[in-house]
């Protein structure tokens, strides 16, 4: 088991890495004696409900099973979660446990965040996505038919727990999807895990666990850095939303499904690159290095067809516009990516015209 | 116009309080550059919705008119408020301005809170139960059905604006029922004001500004002190709840209507003062002061006939029990409260039996 911290004074928490760590009793030491209600969804119960129910043994708990799927990231499921709690007479002491992926636990870490004005909270994620990304960092919320994540709250959970045996039963599709954030920490901030990466891509999709372990450990680092330096992305935590704006807008464009979260990254990483290529900023050579790797690793690198005007209105309803400026995370280099508001927009068109179904 | 401030370190903001506020421009010097978002309902908007724009001129600003009524504090209304947010593209620079009771205070604050993860907003309060308790303290939220504020967030609005000509328009009885908050404040920390208010309970019934004016500033800095010493509720702020879990019982069994939230409160703060007389705490003569002036400011001492076994049920899914403890505002004196799950169970027992209408 690796152990890291996210460094954030009183509201620091472990991150625990490793395999078998579900039913070793992890979860109930967190609860800091109060009761549990576990979030899950439908499909994870089956797989793993019962080894968390060995983690929770000796522990007052119960559980709400939700739908699966980003369809579902509404506050309508909230209401679900709002009256199990309800319902089970849980106090301000109650500990929400999100057992799933990334659905299950930005919208249960938003009923943690609101439940009585605020309850603790555990990550406890079972996808790749999830313990590289959304179960780090505090941002919880679910969506708005018209724009991702627009509804939340910054609340950072007690503790993460990384069980990274239950990566052997994620669809590959899936994994391939969790990968997407892998690759946008190289590409952000860490050139030497961008070559580890590299290497071991083949190792990654067969998920041989040594390399699965080491990939899961290094994104959290870095992202449990980022997070530590600027919590509530006033600045330099933005960067972690690289492709995410372009990515976004596919998520919103095609509803929320057909598109996982991670393969809506990935197109938008490549569209970042080209951009940032387009722009004089990137070489090419280190564009078609980003865009080669999210190939190797079954990834999309480029969006489906969407009108060009349309392109653009749902990339000025992102929470990354400020003040009416659009500001996107571009690339200097592999390892270096800054968030900007100073662009050529000539760029941008370009970058969606190449891409843009007739209007 | 009387200044207060709410001193939270990097959170504190001002509170202005007095006649001819609207229209002076204090709402535009607080939007902080951003565009605003007025949230208001349609008994309000009539009213003062067009002195408030003159506050906002020069401003970049548009509205939204809520239904009126404790019926419509739900996550349902927050959608109309998070669609208008959508729909105007208001990003993280936005600014909702809050006009009226505690019901759009504490709905526009929650969403202002969750909206992108947070923006900013203001208190424009105009009902005096509003001035002188909801809007301060950053307590925002949303009921349940099966219980208040159930559904919320900590979040510190950037100014309170509490214009005190919006009083003149209020129906008597919520002006009785804001009342029932004043009285609070001296019940729990300020003999000296509970004082003030016997000499001026008529004085207040009939509108004198100068004694409204006066009674606003005092519970306003009688609440910011509070809020100082204990902004989430960790111990000494749960004095502001004296008569709420006995009030929050009434409102939730009559389905938050028929009864206004501070006639409920009033309710009690009289259970709670026999309740503490009943323990030996309170002696009987200042009980009895307690009982006198809610009476003469029209307020009911007494809840509707609610089953035994009810009134029991629903004190226990209100938010002040804790590990499973029931911890109650009791009085020691006027001016003296304290926080407390150490009490006989049978003064409450005999309290609630004494209204209670047959099981």
């Amino acid at each position: 088991m690796r152990t890291l911290q996210v460094a954030l004074g009183e509201r620091s928490y472990p991150i625990y890495i490793g395999p078998g760590l579900l039913g070793r009793g992890l979860i109930g030491e967190h609860l800091a004696g109060g009761r549990a209600l576990l979030v899950t969804n439908e499909t994870v119960a089956p797989l793993y409900q019962a080894r968390a129910a060995a983690g929770l043994a000796g522990c007052d708990w119960r559980a709400v099973v939700l739908p699966d799927g980003e369809a579902y990231k509404t506050l309508e499921t909230c209401q679900r979660v709002y009256d199990a709690l309800i319902e089970g007479q849980f106090d301000r002491t109650a500990t929400v446990v999100a057992l799933g992926g990334g659905v299950v636990g930005d919208l249960a870490g938003f009923c943690a965040a609101t439940y009585q004005r605020g309850v603790g909270y555990l990550q406890v994620p079972t996808t790749l996505l999830a313990q590289v990304d959304s179960a780090v960092g505090g941002k919880t919320g679910v969506n708005h038919p018209q724009g991702k994540n627009m509804i939340g709250a910054f609340h950072q959970p007690r503790a993460v727990i990384a069980d990274t045996d239950t990566l052997a039963t994620l669809p590959e599709r899936e994994l391939s999807a969790g990968l997407a954030e892998v690759v946008k920490y190289g590409l952000i901030r860490d050139a030497a895990f961008f070559d580890w990466l590299e290497a071991h891509a083949e190792a990654l999709l067969r998920r041989d666990p040594a390399a699965l372990t080491h990939a899961v450990a290094e994104s959290c680092r870095n992202k449990a850095e980022v997070v530590a330096a600027d919590e509530r992305e006033a600045g330099s935590r933005a960067l972690l939303n690289l492709g995410h704006t372009f990515g976004h807008a596919i998520e919103t464009h095609t509803g929320y499904s057909g598109w996982l979260h991670g393969e809506a990254v990935a197109a938008g990483i490549a569209m970042a690159a080209r951009m940032s290529t387009a722009l004089g900023w990137l070489d090419e050579r280190d564009r078609a290095r980003t865009e080669a790797l999210l190939q190797r690793l079954r990834l999309p690198t480029a969006p489906p067809p969407i009108p060009l005007a349309r392109y653009r209105a749902l990339m000025r309803v992102d929470k990354k516009v400020q003040g009416g400026r659009l500001r996107l995370v571009l690339l200097r280099g592999i390892g270096e990516a800054v968030v900007t508001a100073e662009f050529d927009e000539a760029a941008l068109e370009r970058t969606l015209r190449e891409h843009a179904a007739a209007d």
